[in-house]
């Protein structure tokens, strides 16, 4: 039986065990493996122990690996003749506060029905990544039952400490470099275009976020006796921090923009052919306006440049009431979103250079480095982004788009940089699936068809 | 004996008696008259008291009146055939924390000596405003006690709520304006130029303080998936506070400056003449260029010219490491010390309409009003000021100054407009009395020589 022979028959496979596959999901998501909480570090390593041992049953070797923190499962099977991929996901969760807005326990799984008809698997990890991760598994062990083995060599890592910055991962990959190298890498943490419309994702931009403090005098200041002549931190910082958009919202930071480069003409046909408004995309959060470069479409402002926030701002008095203070200090972490061609220790530099360079000859600027990627960017033309796009169009019945995130995901920065492998980034996640809120759901449709779907990738994958 | 005649004998007084005086302000001293903190509302009932019966020991009819909050002093001498004149000061102390800074307990008086000899009053309130208080009480004390009688006619009113913004003090006066009217006010609150130099106080900022909240989407946003296109909050209040003040300090908002005037030129003269140096003044808090107009010198940036000042802000994640957020929401707590000529609330509203002015379309802009009231500037021709600068300058045997403040002490103004009467700012702090600090101190010379001074300042406005 040729792959191509055999695919008929795991799909067929995978609809008439979707009962059993959802219990064995419920199972999973019934571990409260919340990873940013000491208190819930043993349901981790259950969590951890769980995923590996379901993975030897359908013939993975798979170990349970420590870290400083929490432990990854990486699961290998045996190899064949043809390439190899390795699959990433994680198998901790966001903590569930606010718990009383949850409308049923977040660890006790249920299928719910939407207004519109759709029925959504509901619970803490359902899409983020529990959900997204058991597709891939379920056309695993749908490949193995029907022919006997898997339809390519794989390996699998899933990691537990995803939704607290993966501060372990980076050093993980490296010492197990040799163990984890594979042709190819896919990760199921991402969405869909809607929910008829399968998407990967080819580009993440990049993150440098900073934190600034601005001190001026030695000690807080009443404003009575020395305002007007003493210098405020925070005007110096709000007078910086304003300075950094320009009217038509440009970044003005000098070299700034170095390296960032157009996008491709067919690629800005294809999304200026989405029905990609303000209203519907704006409009679900309380706002209307792009607040981006106004020379840009919302779609590129939001994926393909870019951006500077301010994340966070303190200083001075902020209880009930008025204080007369003029504050000794005033600080701000401020993020920057990268696109392809942009060195994140370039614009760091650039960024403290420029804050420097508005100092007043009485104050001082202090700066914290957290986190520092590029971006990322898959080539247009790799065969197997050409091959997973067919085999989801198949599966969907529409073309699968490239999109591009705003987001960033540093492991896959990690896998290019120390595994020398580019990443297909496939997921089956909706906008409206709350993950890291309360009721937090995952389509029925998007794990059953999310299943299909990557059977049929790996298929196209190993052919 | 006329008041004349008798001055050599009360001044003789009061350095006789300097031991008993001093005992008497220790034994006020000792009162924990905290009026911010509830749990000390007895104490502050128990100063209140402790005024009242010390001044019927020497003649007044005093009561201790209610208010919403803690009791006013009142204390009336009998009419005599000339002025009458209403000293105003306060019975309460600022809380003392942190406690730890304390070398001493602040509530147990002691006589210390500095590094460059001058002997030193310790303990919270030794100057604000207990010490000042009792140079004008013992001055009165040592009139009786020579004269047999007050060299006035003189109404004393002491509060116990101006540690905590004074917010039922405009009400009582009100409410006994008939009793508390006279022919003009004297405070003793403020500072000498120097510990040589003492200084009557002719000016008075004003005060605008105002909250304004900016409100963009309707949650917390991921700045990886909304970054670029929704409106930031943060980004919008830096960009407004950071348009206040232009490249050389002035203050931008349409309007500010509108009424403001230059200062007379024999003042400006005598002001250039005085030694204020940045290095002197902005050097002790570890300052040294003005941050004011820069084409104004450092002693109009603080007390002639108005000014604006952010004294808090806050928005976003401040905590820990770094969080992608783009908040709802960002707050400001903005200041102006205003001058005479400028109209508190049409400030408010040019502030305003500033903010308002700059909003993009997705923004909401929300205030709170706090503290408003207007600048206060003597007449520099009051026969009452020359009298009393001519009091002052025999005896410190200098030419008093006359000063503006930058700070702002709102019953001024409330006297002004609700009982038409004129304050003579009179007071004997010095800069480094650590007002409102842990080891605050009143200077044996301040107490001893400002009791003397006193009571030739009421010789003078009796003539």
């Amino acid at each position: 039986m040729t792959q191509s022979e055999a695919l008929p028959k795991v799909l067929d496979r995978i609809d008439r065990d979707l009962d059993a596959s959802l219990e064995r999901l419920f199972a999973f998501l019934r571990i409260q493996s919340v990873s940013t909480d000491p208190a819930f570090a043993p349901h981790c390593r259950t969590a951890a122990e769980h995923v590996a041992r379901d993975l030897a049953s359908i013939g993975f070797a798979a170990d349970v690996r420590p870290t400083a923190g929490h432990p990854v499962v990486v699961a290998k099977s045996a190899n064949g003749s043809g390439p190899r991929a390795l699959f990433y996901g994680h198998y901790d969760v966001q903590p569930v506060d606010p718990l009383n807005l949850w409308e049923t326990s977040p660890f006790e799984p249920r299928i719910a029905s939407l207004p519109d008809g759709r029925k959504v698997i509901v619970a803490r990890g359902a899409c983020d990544d529990k959900g997204q991760v058991m597709t891939f598994v379920e056309a695993c062990r749908a490949w193995k039952a029907v022919t006997g083995s898997l339809p390519m060599a794989l390996t699998v890592m899933i990691e537990g400490e995803e939704e607290c910055g993966s501060k372990n991962l980076g050093p993980f990959v490296q010492k197990h470099a040799a163990d984890l190298k594979a042709d190819i890498a896919l990760v199921c943490d991402t969405g869909m275009w809607d929910p008829r419309t399968p998407a990967i994702t080819t580009s993440l931009r990049g993150l440098v976020y900073d934190e600034v403090k601005i001190k001026a005098a030695d000690r807080d200041l009443h404003s009575g006796l020395f305002g007007g002549a003493a210098q405020n931190p925070i005007r110096v910082l709000t007078k910086i921090l304003g300075a950094i958009h320009d009217d038509n919202n440009h970044i003005t930071i000098p070299g700034f923009y170095d390296g960032v480069k157009e996008l491709p003409p067919d690629v800005k046909k294809q999304w200026q052919a989405l029905d990609f408004t303000p209203q519907a995309f704006l409009g679900q959060v309380g706002l209307g306006v792009p607040a981006g470069e106004k020379d840009r479409s919302l779609i590129e402002q939001l994926s393909s440049r870019p951006t500077c926030d301010v994340n966070g701002i303190w200083g001075g008095y902020s209880g009930e009431g008025s204080k007369t203070v003029i504050p000794a200090e005033a600080s701000a972490k401020i993020s920057f979103r990268l696109v392809g061609g942009q060195d994140p220790e370039k614009i760091r530099d650039a960024f403290r250079a420029f804050v420097r360079a508005r100092l007043p000859a009485d104050c001082k600027a202090e700066f914290i480095s957290h986190a520092g990627a590029p971006a990322i960017a898959l080539d247009w033309g790799m065969t197997q982004l050409a091959a997973a796009r067919d085999a989801l169009t198949q599966e969907w019945g529409r073309d699968a788009l490239l999109v591009g995130s705003g987001a960033s995901i540093p492991i896959v920065a990690d896998f290019r940089r120390l595994l020398g492998m580019d990443t297909l980034l496939i997921g089956f996640g909706l906008d409206d699936d709350r993950i890291h809120s309360p009721n937090e759901k995952y389509d029925l449709t998007s794990f059953h068809k999310g299943t299909r779907s990557w059977a049929r990738v790996l298929a196209a994958l190993a052919a």
